[in-house]
């Protein structure tokens, strides 16, 4: 209950703090900071204005730095680390999982980064540097080597004993791995197998095969999805060799799956993953006008075609008054088979023997919710405009552009996907192009059509 | 690897099990089945169109399906639920964790809900009515009664040979709750302390104070913010009178952060966080309808704007084709803008303290990008259609609306929020409309006043 409560208080927290920084009251926010756990001093610096990081960073306690940069999201991260010391830097990753360090030191440039490395001691130095060959998105990213492992040949007894011995175990450690002479992974032993088993018990009898390992090459994302689905705490990782090279744990996992979970909303708005709510103007103008600049391609693709139809606006002011119900329609009916497919091509749902089903399907539904619409927009536009006609042009119209969003929905992001394009962050905006063009050269050219047939 | 490899091999275990249904090798696929973990079999019912799913149910080990149920997305397990004889429930929820057995039960009917429990033996009956009791996305909903409690007045040794004597902990413990004799909660001792620790120190000594208990009523969403700042794996839950009643384990938790993060891109495309990716075809339809339904209204409003202005659009059908631009860069700017407060909002870092630095800071930007495309499209205006006022007409428009995309961006998801509407739901399309109206007016109207004063 303490807790949820101090959930709740943050924005009264940050109400204190951006205060108490505005009317200078620097010892009074320095003193907040100490009872504040790094983590909430993470979320604090997230939800502040990009102004009032710098200074809300000189008052916190040097010794939280390494644990509130492994906190922050990247943006973030990035922009302070880039203003400190490399000794400074150096002293606030001592003692952090080699991991959290990598994560910090990942976005420094590479004569930066050696610096603060020169300034570890030798042990630490070549464990980080182990962990900084790994991609950032790979199994090897995010494990941390910090692992303990027994033999096969004791039992509980000894193994307790060799516990208690090291008095300490490494963060969210739930099992301990098992290997051979060459440090091959044989088996594992959960906690709390450990402590219910009888002392006497060798350990062989007791651990679990270790048919649990993550390659150290696997994606992060495929790493995420097996704890998803194996509900697990921690995982060991092995090299080709099948040994023991480190271990991933929940919480670098939760991570990588909200991250994953977001990127699609991100991506399908042309953002960042990891943009920053509070990022200095000059920074977010610069990435989003290059979304705007996509977007200027598409909008005149959909004037030119209008351009094609000239004349028939120029006869009919109607026409022009219509003309934007059925690509506003068709982009939000395909936006919807867009998003579904999205996250059904990142949660692995979709592939090659389901795909011609899912089309069938998306394309059925933009069938019946196409005649459905036609008819109540058509039976609006004749009671509007009082014209049969146009009613019946806007009728065909919706149908064919509804049945196109629903076609393009689904093929457009399982093609970007195979060209290797993220389809999250093209699939919206090609998808919107297509049902534009389609919903206004369909209107219009119907509508031309019965122009020219002195229908309307 | 040996899992890695299995996760690759999902798509074609799923290509061979569709073949094999539909070639009528029903044994084949039972066989396969069998090899396959229950998340295992549950991942393929997610991949299948709908019409596989109860050929592949039927042909699953019955000994698998409360399993496989917890493993499912809701509207899945619904429809198999749905259509399960009750005593078959009660069978297969057996020995299941009592929050994962009231997941299951959730959705049936009052009346078929009491005939499975009815059928469960009076403990676990009793337990999973309390976790009924208690709202699907609250920590009550989220709990599991299996906790084990120890007292404070003993020593290691004790409580080891307590454990020994059970022989078997509940999934993902790392940690044993204190308790006091009224059953409050004093305070929780961490499974890596215990097996640390000499046998003869106390509990007392060794335990940690209780302040990070959870309310009962706490939401699910503070919940997974909870465990994701304090990278918990598990957390002890308790009532108003701090009595402890059961715990959350971090597995559980991994589905609420999912269903987050996936819920605001979901939303935003008008779908239910769940939506099934191979439903029928007419619950899609009716689904879907009512986001299309939505939409309709907000592009007659835009027409209506349009309506206004036919006179304009009768003189000059360049305008016509033109007047689409500025409606279509308003609404992408707008959405990014929605995307990024509807992802600070859910993360709790939009509040009332730092509203105005953000709606300062996106009007800027804004404004900034406004300048850009509105030179750069008001020269390809006039380089186009050969008209400077025609130009600047657009350029006048564009600023103004990527102006005001910045702001209704910031205060529209805020304001749905103050009045409990979802922003990710309303958000985009409320924004859409304002970007649209405000987009054609300013284009329309500016392009009115320069014929009127006979410029163009």
């Amino acid at each position: 209950m303490a807790e949820q409560l101090e959930f709740e208080l943050t924005h009264q927290t940050l109400q204190e703090v951006s205060d108490a920084i505005e009317n200078g009251r620097f010892v009074h926010v320095r003193r907040q900071l100490q009872d504040m756990e790094p983590e909430d001093i993470a979320h604090l610096l997230e939800a502040s204005p990009h102004r009032s990081r710098d200074v809300l960073w000189q008052l916190t306690d040097p010794e939280d730095y390494g644990e509130i940069l492994d906190e922050l999201s990247e943006d973030i991260k990035d922009s302070i680390v880039s203003k400190m010391a490399p000794e400074k830097l150096a002293e606030a990753t001592e003692g952090m999982d080699t991991d959290d360090v990598a994560y910090v030191l990942r976005s420094l440039p590479d004569d930066v980064s050696r610096e603060v490395l020169d300034q570890m001691d030798s042990e630490d130095r070549e464990r980080v540097e182990i962990a900084l060959s790994y991609s950032e998105d790979s199994a090897g990213g995010l494990m941390n080597t910090d692992v303990i492992t027994i033999r096969s040949d004791v039992d509980v007894d000894v193994v307790l004993r060799y516990l208690r011995m090291k008095g300490e175990l490494p963060e969210a450690t739930d099992a301990l791995y098992v290997i051979d002479s060459d440090d091959k992974l044989i088996g594992h032993l959960s906690l709390t197998s450990l402590i219910t088993a009888q002392t006497d018990v060798s350990i062989t009898e007791l651990m679990d095969d270790a048919d649990e390992a993550i390659s150290v090459d696997a994606s992060a994302t495929d790493v995420a999805s097996l704890f998803e689905r194996r509900n697990w705490v921690s995982a060991p990782v092995v090299n080709h060799e099948n040994q023991l090279v480190g271990r991933i744990t929940i919480d670098d996992v939760v991570d990588v799956i909200r991250e994953d979970a977001e990127h699609s909303m991100m991506s399908m708005a042309g953002l960042d993953d990891d943009a920053d709510t509070f990022a200095p103007v000059i920074k977010s103008v610069r990435r989003r006008s290059i979304w705007l600049g996509a977007n200027v391609l598409a909008a005149l693709a959909a004037a030119s075609v209008s351009n094609m139809f000239e004349g028939t606006l120029a006869q009919m002011a109607s026409v022009a008054v219509l003309m934007t119900i059925v690509p506003s329609m068709g982009g939000v009916a395909g936006n919807q088979t867009v998003a579904l497919v999205i996250r059904g091509l990142a949660l692995g749902h979709i592939g090659n023997t389901n795909q011609r089903s899912l089309l069938l399907k998306e394309a059925s539904i933009g069938l019946l919710n196409g005649i459905l619409w036609a008819i109540i927009i058509g039976g609006i536009v004749v009671i509007w405009k009082d014209s049969l006609i146009l009613g019946m042009i806007m009728s065909a119209a919706m149908l064919a552009n509804l049945l196109a969003a629903g076609i393009a929905g689904v093929t457009i992001p399982i093609m970007l996907k195979k060209m290797n394009i993220d389809p999250a962050l093209a699939g919206g905006m090609a998808l919107t192009t297509v049902t534009d063009m389609v919903g206004l050269s369909a209107f219009l050219g119907l509508a031309t059509l019965m122009i020219n047939l002195n229908l309307i």
